[in-house]
């Protein structure tokens, strides 16, 4: 059995029923919170107007709820939060809240670019039901990011914060890379409790899990595509935009990991590769809304300026699924 | 005499005398807004809480406004604007209109991410008195931002826009250059002028300029460090962050380069380069505020997570210009 | 059990005792040679005066001979070819092939930046007793070098080869990753067996290996960074840097891997990040050969422009090996 | 008049008939040779069978040598030299220093790998007759060529050369920079004439002219894209691709900025832009040498893994040229 001990254990002792009372860092018994397992990190659906459709937004989220997940991201990438008002994002997360299974983990993206602003969203999200915050490294100034700056920015947050606090590094995104030795800092914070890193570099992963061993400190992998490498160097878990459209067998993937059944993990993981590439990298969003269409979720189109797949794309979207046997 | 012959033309004619009535892009004559000149992206002030000082802004102000600046941008990259609230970004706007004078222009940047807040803040802008709108491209979903999706938001939010706008391009900061072929269709449109290109590379500049010479369509250079290489190739102003501290030194350049007198001119442009570098890139907006509280105008801290300078930074910078000899 | 199954029962029949006379791919049956294990990549041992030393290089061989490697990469990066004459790259492998235990796979980097040098140097390389030839991707045109150009060369090299081929992608000497479907094309090839990918992403190797599955075709990773993760994805060994001075050890992780014993080789693997960076990316072959001397190897100078530590890195180096329990 | 002005004056009293025997560095009045002018960088022919034709090579440099270039590029990148076997290196220098004009300089590309190489390719090139080496940085360990590296490299190269070295920076092909302080360190060694730089950033190329002002250093712009703009900041010349096929052209706009004539140059500049990128970046050696075969000249095949254009490259290759009124 894989997985980092001190976690699994816990996480069996849960058997996933963990009390949504997670509450604050300042729990009497001094552990974190566990955010082991995987997350979707759910889409943010529009009308053809391009307002918030609320709705299918909890029609989606009555379906993935019935799936084994921990949980669920919302605003993060994938769920275009930079093109949401304050108010909208705020909306969002509550209407999540309403909608989706008790028992489960609602992890909400409140980055801003300044640290006063993530404060305030982080404090309003906890406010709205978030069970804790993942937090998106500021970037258009990357040139002046360096670790003392993030370290800053993260502390302060995470200070003032009343959810624990999950630091979130996406390059693709940001260009930017959460610096090994910042998050180790970090990981001593008693309100900073893993890392979701989208990076997709196992080597780095395996690194953030060796040195922030003797904290209260979980790895999560941002993409399914390098979820089995990811548990094999020690992640508990993983925040899929894959997860919105084969989640239960992202949920496999998991527990074939979890249960030391490798060869059939990674035929499983061998065929989502593609896929999940195609909904990430390759197509993004509209491409992870397309399938979703195909998929029985509402998919929907993205607010401008992301635009439509073309009909070669979408082919060849179709492709990434159909060759891997899942359409 | 340099510049683009059609530009040095209305120019001269203007005297700099352009009326702030430039209006929109439906001018019965046709023509639209002539931008050539330079201008400095303007600082926004803090309080030692990191509250907007707006005093400071408008003695700030004040001072620059004595120079044959152009005009004044505000909210481009220098202002903080991604640190700022809306009604924050406007209201600076608003200032910097009664405090600056009457016969230059003011850039406001307008962009968002989303194509619909970009706009409204351009109409935003346009009412708290911007005489144009310089629109970032949007960034944090860049591995979708082609031509195509650029194209679409600028031709939305330049149709919507009572103001002219002007592209900016600025790839240290948002990890995106505008494409050529995107900008030359954009120059077509009635309501889009010119771009600020801050990239830095002049082929690409010399490109724009001569892909474009059929349209009114000007070339901002973003940087005072290849100021000159931009008037050689045909650009016709630029936005020089600089220009904050060496407000004359700039001028007398673009002065140098419009009347041809080049070898002085590449004197002054080669002891401007290592202050531009150490103001933009190297120290970033910190080092642009603390080189303003040496230069007789208020800089003070930036917001969290940008950083103040560490000590030995501050002596780099000050070497940066003293070496120079501007200190 | 992991592992490709194809390899997996090969590689137990053979117990390691594979035939030297692996020989070409026209072999009778039809099957390509195993190359799944573990590989140091040799250094080149120089004299005070940059002379290549022969008995050092002996003496080397002699100590690594005693661990269960599967074999020996010669002229690989770390082998500083580039450095070399034609002459001094041969020489080095005749003396390597005399050097070490006769059952295990001597693997001759014999890449060069035109196609017929590589082809001269590839059967010159089978001449001196190489096995297989390992050949890196040209790269100083890397702007041309599409799928289709480095197909091409690929095609051409194995087709005129005596010896089996293995693709070596090294993107961070090359500025190049030789691109997926290049790879898939190439590995139906009857005398290509195989990939070095030292690129580190094991989404990439992942989607190698799934892509190759219908092809006896078989991926090694490049570095002791990313092995346990590797393993996992189905890569079937690695050429590792840190093999040179941590052999034992890096021979233990692939056992473990292989036996299944994760939770172990997740905690060796943990232990091996750091000092395998300071040996590559961080301190690069004058690392590595610091790290040599002290672990009883000969190390000595590197060929210039390759400089020695300064002892500050020398310090650093020290401290990832020791922190980590190795020194 | 453009140019630094003792570069300018030096130029003006030899008329361009500067002597051959440039010679060393040791001369006795202590002034080093006088690079500035127009250089193509020229191809090296091959014949269907892939063998160097050397009588296309010198029909080539007959017509190239009545144009007023100040000499020829031998074995720069776009001479494939990476491709050649030392001695054909050597013979090509030979014949071009047969073919070509007295009275015009012979640089020959000299940089290999190692120092060791360099230096003797380098002497080697001085008895085949260069007047001088243009060296290249040295780049498969490029993650170690720190300042100090390279600094070493190139004195050495320098100390031992009996030619003048002109340093060599091409990012595109090395995937490097020659940072700006190791060229000002090396613009005080006596035998270090000038840099050649491809990279187009012109902030650098003033930087560079204005940190080495008070050394005999001359800078040539790498490229056709930024010769304009690269005279304006105080380049000498430059080392061409297009000036290969457009070499006239490429000679007017040098003297159109020599003699101050920028709105001539500019119009002028505009045109060979996009030439000048398809000859380079877009379309490599392959897009130069069908150029050369349309423009009268010998292009022919390139050596493999470099690969012939499609058609639909050709087509977009030769519109560069037509719809900017070369063809």
């Amino acid at each position: 059995m894989l997985g980092r001990g001190i976690w699994s254990s816990v996480r069996q002792g849960l058997s996933r029923g963990l009390s949504k009372k997670v509450g604050g860092w300042a729990s009497g018994e001094g552990r974190k919170v566990d955010i082991a397992g995987i997350y979707p990190p759910v889409t943010t659906p529009f009308t053809a107007t391009a307002e918030v459709d609320y709705e299918k937004l909890e029609e989606n989220l009555h379906k993935l709820g019935t799936f084994p997940f921990r949980g669920f991201v919302v605003q993060g990438s994938n769920g275009e939060f930079p093109f949401l008002t304050s108010s909208e994002r705020l909306e969002v997360v509550s209407r999540v809240r309403q909608a989706m299974p008790k028992d489960k983990l609602l992890l909400a993206g409140s980055g801003c670019e300044s640290t006063q602003a993530t404060v305030e969203m982080t404090v309003s999200m906890a406010q709205v039901g978030a069970d804790a915050a993942i937090v998106v490294t500021p970037c258009y100034y990357r040139g002046r990011m360096s670790s003392a700056a993030l370290i800053h920015h993260y502390t302060k947050v995470a200070d003032l914060s009343p959810i624990p606090v999950v630091l979130y590094s996406v390059p693709a995104n940001t260009g930017l890379d959460l610096p090994v030795d910042a998050v180790v800092t970090l990981s001593q914070h008693p309100n900073i409790v893993g890392i979701k890193d989208s990076g997709g570099d196992v080597t780095r992963l395996g690194l953030l899990v060796h040195k922030t061993r003797r904290q209260d400190f979980q790895v999560l992998a941002g993409s399914a595509g390098f979820l089995l490498a990811s548990y094999a160097v020690g992640a508990v878990g993983g925040v899929c935009a894959l997860a919105n459209v084969l989640g239960p067998q992202v949920c496999q993937l998991e527990r074939l990991c979890l249960t030391g059944q490798w060869e059939d993990a990674q035929k499983l993981q061998h065929r989502l590769i593609e896929p999940n590439t195609a909904v990430t990298r390759r197509f993004g969003i509209p491409g992870l809304k397309k399938t979703m269409d195909w998929f029985g979720y509402y998919g929907g189109p993205c607010r401008s300026p992301l635009q439509e797949l073309s009909s070669t794309d979408e082919e060849a979207l179709r492709m990434d699924f159909s060759s891997n046997g899942w359409l």
